[in-house]
């Protein structure tokens, strides 16, 4: 076999479907977010439309202030695996944090919330016998992944159908183990899991529920808990699992749960044991992000507002978006070459920053602009967004929409 | 199932073998490695012998300003995946850093060591079609779960033997594309691979290579590229993988290859695409720590002398130790509670934290203490650490040797 030109084929096969995927070179202005400099581009400055660090924790004073501190205080990486050397206290205190987040006994941190999907339900898929696990069809990759890896029995239920998922739970041996692995914020299209309904049926049929909250903890919920938390649920599901890479603005994953279930996957989980723990630093910022947001709820308010703004002008100038319960905004556009088309030119024409989402990001056809707006975008930031895709939607001769499309 | 009973009997079951891990509750004191706090028992003020990060490069200036001054240039986290907003000119700047190190035309960041073995050895054996990966017996979880997790055919070679493994290639017929995966140090038995003889067979057999270097980059070679670069044999390694976690002193993972391997990886693995970016702070230190150490090697110099004098001594009291080729110094004791009972001892009663090595980071009966000395132990660190090691072997009535064990 010729290997280089089979890898060239793969890329070459890519690039003619317009889903081979460019990065753009940004850096983002600390204490000015969401402003960035994009390099290699004529538009040096440009303004970011679709972070993740969904509230500008990013750059907030307390968690720069905690991250330097322990720079100074431990150096700059951990220095080994949690077991061997690596567990400093500001990994402890972060996970006595996340607990206390979300109410459980007990947390266990992981680099990244891929890897806290991806070895959690790994584990658990792979570890109870003869368990079975519910997935939704809409779940992340993670998780897809983490249950493939588990080589459990895998049930894919249709996207938030409680039909489907009861019909699927009733079908099995009530003694059988069983866990629904589900999300409250569907990340690509913004809509929301029917939790209690979930659980509802959780305890019916004596299954453990695991929900990813990656795109809620921070923004949802009195204290900052996720979607669970804002209804009242958070004690009804086995595990949460969460980022500390988006609305805190750092990076890791994790899980919350009972104190057994916890340290079960900490003895167990593969992706746990052999890896060097985050940087000290790294806890330490993101403690201080849920700490801070724990406390404050002026981050979320301005959050919801600034979503309800960009759809109201976004509607007002019939630009199509998807209609959803939460703070993402897709702006459906079915091509994945007219998708990196305009986004192209909102960065070269306009200074806006909105990568185009493809597959397999997202399925095919449905190719789309994810917008997130935060609270670090002002009403001029939002007017020029409006402006340029209103500016593009005539140039491109794209179809407006007097309401909300999906 | 009563799911939390199940968990609780599974642990109790780790206790009663002794396979149980108590994390250390630590916290090193920048610019005074390896001197530590360890909270949550008597002995407070502890001196860490079992750090992976070599060469104290967590606590060197230049690291920790690269980080400082990210922090404060373009906040804490990357705010996306490297997709979508989360490639910042320090993520762009490093992985050119490491493709220079490596000779390689380009490389590819991935959140930790562990990943960027998973990922890349899942999408390596799963996009290829009819890959078959030969895997030397003794590689990292990391690597064991990549292969799994491609589902490619899986044969693994007797660790280290080359009759072995050109039997297993000399059955597969030459056309069929082929992977072979081996590291060179090994962890926890410190020997090195013959990866001369190995690239003799890959060529021999149309095989690519794929060489795990995290427990040799920054430590061996004249710019710390591991032992390939020592060896003069980078440019015959397909894919030379590494951790910056280690030597170099931060956290995160790579591959470093051809333009179009790294590029297809980097297009194809979910483990990449579906993560948070690393923060820009992490891979600006990284950078410069990799930067340091292309250019200094009093900091390799001086670990290899302070392993050398660590071998001396405990050889000069009997305490039995694996000779081997590398840095690593496991002193082996062969049962997991006296090895827990001995790390206990050296921490309680010396001050000294060296973590027990039990199943499953090794394999049952191989139960060790693994030392792993540094430029920044000093000679009296070193003389209590064989103090400490001398008194408890007399205590424990454990055997000694004249020469090293194995």
């Amino acid at each position: 076999m010729d290997y280089q030109n089979f890898f060239k084929t793969a890329l070459d096969d890519l690039r003619s479907q317009g889903n081979y995927r460019v990065f753009a070179n940004l850096e983002r202005h600390c204490g000015a977010f969401p402003n960035a400099t994009a390099r290699g581009m004529e538009t040096a400055d440009v303004t970011i439309w679709c972070s993740n660090d969904y509230l500008g924790m990013g750059q907030h004073p307390s968690v720069l202030a905690a991250m330097h501190e322990a720079i100074d205080r431990c150096g700059a990486g951990a220095g080994g695996t949690r077991n061997i050397s690596g567990t400093t206290h500001d990994h402890v205190l972060l996970e006595a944090e996340l607990a206390d987040l979300h109410g459980k006994e007990d947390a266990l941190l992981f680099t990244s919330g891929y890897v806290s999907n991806w070895a959690a339900l790994g584990t658990l898929g792979s570890r109870i016998p003869d368990c079975v696990i519910l997935s939704d069809a809409l779940n992340h990759a993670s998780m897809i992944e983490g249950i493939r890896h588990s080589r459990a029995e895998r049930l894919v239920w249709k996207h938030n159908d409680l039909v489907d998922l009861e019909a699927k739970l009733a079908a099995l041996p009530l003694e059988r183990p069983k866990l629904i692995a589900f999300e409250s914020v569907y990340s690509m299209d913004g809509d929301i899991a029917p939790i209690r309904e979930i659980c509802d049926l959780a305890d019916k049929y004596n299954a453990m529920t695991y929900l990813d909250e990656v795109h809620a903890v921070g923004l949802y919920g009195p204290r900052g808990g996720g979607i669970a938390e804002r209804e009242g649920l958070m004690d009804r599901i086995t595990v949460i699992e969460g980022t500390l890479g988006k609305a805190f603005g750092v990076v890791g994953g994790y899980i919350s749960a009972s104190t057994e279930l916890c340290d079960f996957v900490r003895s167990f989980a593969s992706g746990f044991i052999f890896t060097t723990a985050l940087p000290p630093a790294v806890a330490a910022g993101a403690a201080a992000s849920i700490r801070h947001l724990k406390n404050s709820n002026a981050e979320r308010e301005m959050h919801q507002a600034k979503v309800a703004e960009v759809r109201e002008k976004l509607s007002a100038v019939g630009i199509p978006h998807a209609d959803n319960p939460s703070h993402i905004i897709p702006v459906m556009v079915g091509d994945p070459h007219k998708c990196k088309f305009i986004s192209d030119k909102l960065l070269e024409e306009f200074g806006i920053y909105i990568q185009p989402i493809n597959y397999p990001t997202v399925p095919k056809g449905t190719e789309r602009l994810r917008i997130t707006p935060s609270p670090v975008h002002s009403a001029n930031d939002i007017d020029r967004l409006v402006g340029a895709l209103e500016d593009l939607w005539g140039q491109c001769q794209l179809a407006r929409m007097p309401l909300a499309a999906q």
